[in-house]
C-alpha cells in the first residue's frame, strides 16, 4: 500500500482442488496481498477460498462477490443477462475501489483463471486501467486426467475442450471430429453427454471425474457410473492417444 | 529406499518455464526422490531439469535420458520410429531398474506430463507394474495465455488445441470450426500456420508467444512478427471470448 500509486490487479489461479496443486508464485501471492477477492454463491465460501484457507495471512481484507442469480434462470432470459452484467459491474467497481487506493488485489480463480474462469469478467473491465498480472494455474482437466492416470493427446492427436452445455448435436458432430476430447460442466448435462458419446461410438472410452484431487472425489469409466447424478464440478475425458511409441 | 519393496514413479510437471509455476506438490516431490530422470537433447541438459535446478538436493541420483535421434531424420520413416521405439523401451528399462532397486524414480515433464510430453512414453510402459502417480503442472499454454493478459475461453466457447505438424489443409479446417484454438509445435511450421490463419480469416486475432514465462521471452500479436524464425518453445495462441458480460 504505497501512498499516491494504484495497488495491482492479480488473477491466481488455484488449481482444481488439492492446495498442494497450488503454484509457488500463487502462494506467495496469496500471502501477501492486501485484499483477497473470489467469486461464490450467496452464504457460501466459495470453492477458490476453501482451497487457499492454510495460507491466507492473519489482516488480509477479504472481498467476497456473492452471485445475484442462481441456475434457476434460463441463461440466455435478458433477465439473466442484465443482472449477471450488473454484478460483474459492481464487482470490478468493489475491486477498483481498492486498487485507486492502493491496495494489491489477488482475484481466486479455481484452475486457471482466463480458462473459463469468472476471473475474466473482472479482467476485460480492469486490465486497461490498472497493473495487473495473471499468474495461470493447472487445470480442472489436467488434475483430473493425472490423477485417474490417462495420457490424453500425444504428438498430432487434436484435443478439443469441449462445454457439456453445447446442443447434442453440436456434441456429437465435434466428438466425431477429434482424437481426443474434455467435456466441462458436466453436471446436469451428464445424459446428453452420454447420448452424443454412444452415437459417436466413444462412449466406451470416456472416463468420468468428480472433484479430481479434492478429498472426496470419485471417477470411474463412464459406463460404469451407474446414475446420472453430476456435481458442477465434474468432467468427462476421452484420450486420443493409443499408439506406441 | 526401503528394502524388498519397489519404488514409486512420478511424472513431475514442471509447468511452461518460470520456477515459480512449478507446483508445492511438484517441488516436494523433486526435493524428496532419490532418482531425477529427464529427457534431453545429447550433450544438452534438458530445459526440464533446467526449471528445478535450484531445488535438487545433493545426492540425488541424476538420471538423463538422452534422444538418440534428431529432427534430421523424418518422423514418418521407419528408421525414426524403430529408433526411437528402441529408446523408450531402454528408458523405460533404466527407469524400472532403480524401481526394482525400491528407489522413488521422479520424471520431469515440461508442462503438464500426460500433455504431449515425453513422460507418457514411460507412463503407458512402467504404470502397470509399478505405483505411480502423476503431480499435474501448469500447461504452456496457460502460461502463454496468462503472461499475454488474453482471456481464452469462456461459457460456450470450444477450445481447439491443435499441433503445428498438422497439414495445411487440416489446420484450416479446425480453425473454421472453432471459437479458440491454440497452436503448438510451432517451430518452422511457422509459414504453414501463417497461411491456415489467413485463409480462415483469423490472422488478425492471433497472438504469438516464444519461451513464455522464461527470462528471455517475446511476444507480439502474430502479423507484427517480421520473420518466420520460430524456436521450439513457441506457441500460437486464438482467442475465442470476446462478448461480455
Ligand atoms: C467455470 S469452469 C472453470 C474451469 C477452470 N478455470 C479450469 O481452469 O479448469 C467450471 C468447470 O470446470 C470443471 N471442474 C473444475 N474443477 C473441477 C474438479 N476439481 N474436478 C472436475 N471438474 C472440475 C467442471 O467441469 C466445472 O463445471
Ligand atoms: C511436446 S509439447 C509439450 C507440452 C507440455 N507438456 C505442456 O503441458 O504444455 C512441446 C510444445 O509445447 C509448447 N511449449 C512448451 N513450453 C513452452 C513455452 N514456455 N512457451 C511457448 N510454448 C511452449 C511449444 O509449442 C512446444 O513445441
Amino acid at each position: 500500500m504505497s501512498g499516491g500509486a494504484v495497488g495491482r490487479l492479480i488473477g491466481v489461479g488455484t488449481g482444481p482442488g488439492d492446495p498442494e496443486l497450488l503454484t509457488v508464485k500463487a502462494v506467495k501471492a496469496i500471502m501477501e496481498t492486501d485484499v483477497l477477492a473470489y467469486f461464490a454463491k450467496a452464504g457460501r465460501r466459495g470453492n477458490g477460498r476453501a482451497i487457499v484457507d492454510e495460507i491466507v495471512r492473519e489482516g488480509t481484507i477479504e472481498l467476497p462477490l456473492y452471485y445475484p442469480v442462481t441456475t434457476e434462470i434460463e441463461k440466455d432470459e435478458q433477465d439473466y443477462i442484465s443482472q449477471i452484467g450488473d454484478f460483474y459491474e459492481q464487482s470490478a467497481k468493489a475491486v477498483a475501489d481498492h486498487l485507486e487506493a492502493g491496495r494489491t488485489v489477488a482475484v481466486l480463480s479455481e484452475g486457471d483463471p482466463l480458462f473459463y474462469g469468472s476471473y475474466m469478467h473482472l479482467h476485460v473491465r480492469l486490465a486497461h486501467r490498472f497493473p495487473t498480472e495473471v499468474i495461470p494455474g493447472v487445470t480442472a482437466m489436467s488434475g483430473c486426467w493425472s490423477q485417474a492416470g490417462i495420457p490424453i493427446v500425444q504428438g498430432d492427436d487434436v484435443l478439443s475442450v469441449l462445454p457439456g452445455t453445447l446442443s447434442e448435436a453440436e456434441l456429437g458432430r465435434k466428438l466425431a471430429d477429434t482424437e481426443a476430447a474434455v467435456i466441462m460442466k458436466v453436471g446436469r448435462n451428464l445424459p446428453k453427454i452420454r447420448r452424443a458419446l454412444a452415437k459417436t461410438g466413444r462412449i466406451n472410452d470416456a472416463f468420468y471425474v468428480e472433484r479430481g484431487t479434492m478429498s472426496n472425489t470419485d471417477m470411474r469409466r463412464l459406463i460404469d457410473k451407474a446414475d446420472d447424478v453430476a456435481p458442477y464440478f465434474s468432467i468427462v475425458l476421452v484420450p486420443g492417444w493409443k499408439a506406441k511409441p
